[in-house]
């Protein structure tokens, strides 16, 4: 999976020396850590055409260094006070600094296609990954407005988890398509198995947030319940529930009272919103295997991409 | 000078219908209209060596984007409330807002480039403005750590107007250059001749601040020194001053004294600093204007850059 290799070549970025509060936020950040799926992502859609992955490094540290100044931003917007158990950039410096180090991030990810690639393959990757970053705005955008409203569709929260999060998963991967020269069609492919695999994904994640294992997941059962979250399953359980229990969850989404994680459980389960959810989640692994199936090269070398699927949607935390 | 071409370009520019709280921002931001100088940069860069000005309107159109998006980041760093006359887009809306939709717009200024060119063009146009970029945020960061020291060095000032202004102005020429096709040399000698003529437009705005003509620039006397400001004035009379008269400035710029502006005009004037500030003007112009005079163009080409040159410099407003 690269991981240790990617760890080593985002700290091997060069960066000026100062001024420090510009650039020892940004270092901070990536060396916060993470589990660099984006990047492996990028190199495994390269392998799967070019045996050669280093070529596709750059582009697969210009999907991690988005990801990262995403998180800054979006940390200062949450205000959000952690991030991997250590202070956010805002919270160790400040908001000021957190604005323009992330700035300069989002720049230097395109310092990396414009430093590294050329020619065609340098307007294919600036096509797609431009189009993506736009998108991930527009998801985050939809995410911040969503919080003031409870009419919100499935169909908007999916399209939301899918520009917020699950477009950039495509991208990666069919930016290490195109480094490694894959045909227009096998590179689309990879992109909507990407895509897919990501809403898939994000369903699952609000799935064990209620229904998970504490032991597992390590996390308080409910917290998103409790902290009054729409996340897929409100928004179902809310688009069948009758007109009483539609007021009931309401009632529950803005209340602090005791019974607040129970209450919203007993109704989830009776609209069947955990087996739902679970349809769901397998509705868009399914679509993400039929694209992988598509695309033309031996199973063999589809195999680890295949298994980092079945880590991502089977793992319990 | 195409200005009212660049306005009904940037007003052409298709945006998405929404997210409304994205899409509006950037709108409203473009709307509120500004001299357009640095697009018009580009333009004339492109038509020293290709009649067709069109062609590089897209990297004209980046520019712009670029300075807008730089704007609104600004204006939160710097709580500003009012921008041309009107509310600022943190104001207007929010933070979080101004956040995302000027991420949205800095994204989109690669679009620009990335929908427009290809090849070669495309290369260099992304290494000149990703540098650029980066030196802005730089000059910013600058900018502000520079407001909590006062032992900062004519030369460091210099360093940061340079970066946080000036080198765009040289980037938006060469920009134009590129598409124009000149050479290497003639692109080169054309950046610095905005990079210089921007250095000597910033510090004649430090100048026309405390020794303008208050009827003409139609602002209050002194307010850079009101505000406390380390305008060029302030560092070269500081670097200038006797240990008494040093100690003299350091207390006045942290004084809210009556007398607070005449105290320091006295001192201003008696190290000369008037003086010297315009001296420093003519230092960067003349080298400016030797960095034209070496593009192997032919002087009736240039004259549309030598009258924009002199009206940048000899405004009284």
């Amino acid at each position: 999976m690269y991981l240790a290799e990617i760890d080593k070549e985002l700290h091997a970025i060069a960066l000026p020396k100062g001024p420090v509060n510009l650039y020892e936020p940004f270092r901070y950040m990536l060396d916060l850590g993470g589990k660099r799926i984006r990047p492996a992502l990028t190199l495994m859609g390269h392998t799967l055409f070019n045996t050669d992955h280093k070529k596709a490094m750059p582009a697969a540290l210009c999907i991690e260094l988005f990801h990262n100044f995403s998180l800054i931003h979006d940390d200062i917007m949450d205000k959000a006070p952690l991030r991997r158990g250590k202070p956010t950039v805002h919270t160790k410096w400040n908001e000021t600094i957190g604005i323009l180090s992330g700035d300069v991030m989002l720049v230097n990810t395109y310092k990396m296609l414009a430093d590294h690639y050329s020619g065609d393959v340098l307007s294919q990757l600036m096509k797609i990954y431009t189009a993506t970053a736009i998108e991930v705005c527009e998801g985050q955008q939809m995410d911040m407005d969503f919080e003031s409203r409870n009419d919100v569709t499935v169909e908007q929260y999916e399209q939301m988890i899918s520009l917020k999060t699950s477009v950039l998963l495509g991208c990666a991967l069919k930016m290490g398509a195109i480094t490694g020269g894959a045909t227009n069609g096998d590179a689309n492919h990879l992109y909507e198995f990407g895509k897919n695999i990501g809403i898939a994904f994000q369903l699952r994640d609000d799935y064990l947030d209620v229904f998970g294992d504490p032991a597992k997941t390590g996390k308080q059962p409910g917290g998103d319940i409790l902290a009054g979250k729409k996340t897929f399953l409100m928004i179902e359980c809310r688009s069948l529930a009758n007109a009483v229990d539609k007021q009931k969850l309401d009632a529950l989404i803005q209340t602090n009272a005791n019974n607040k994680v129970n209450a919203t459980l007993e109704l989830l389960k009776k609209y069947k919103v955990d087996e739902l959810t679970q349809a769901e989640v397998t509705r868009f692994q399914t679509l993400a295997m039929e694209h992988l199936a598509n695309v033309q090269v031996a199973n063999e070398k589809k195999k680890s991409l295949v298994a980092l699927a079945d880590y991502l949607l089977n793992r319990e935390h």
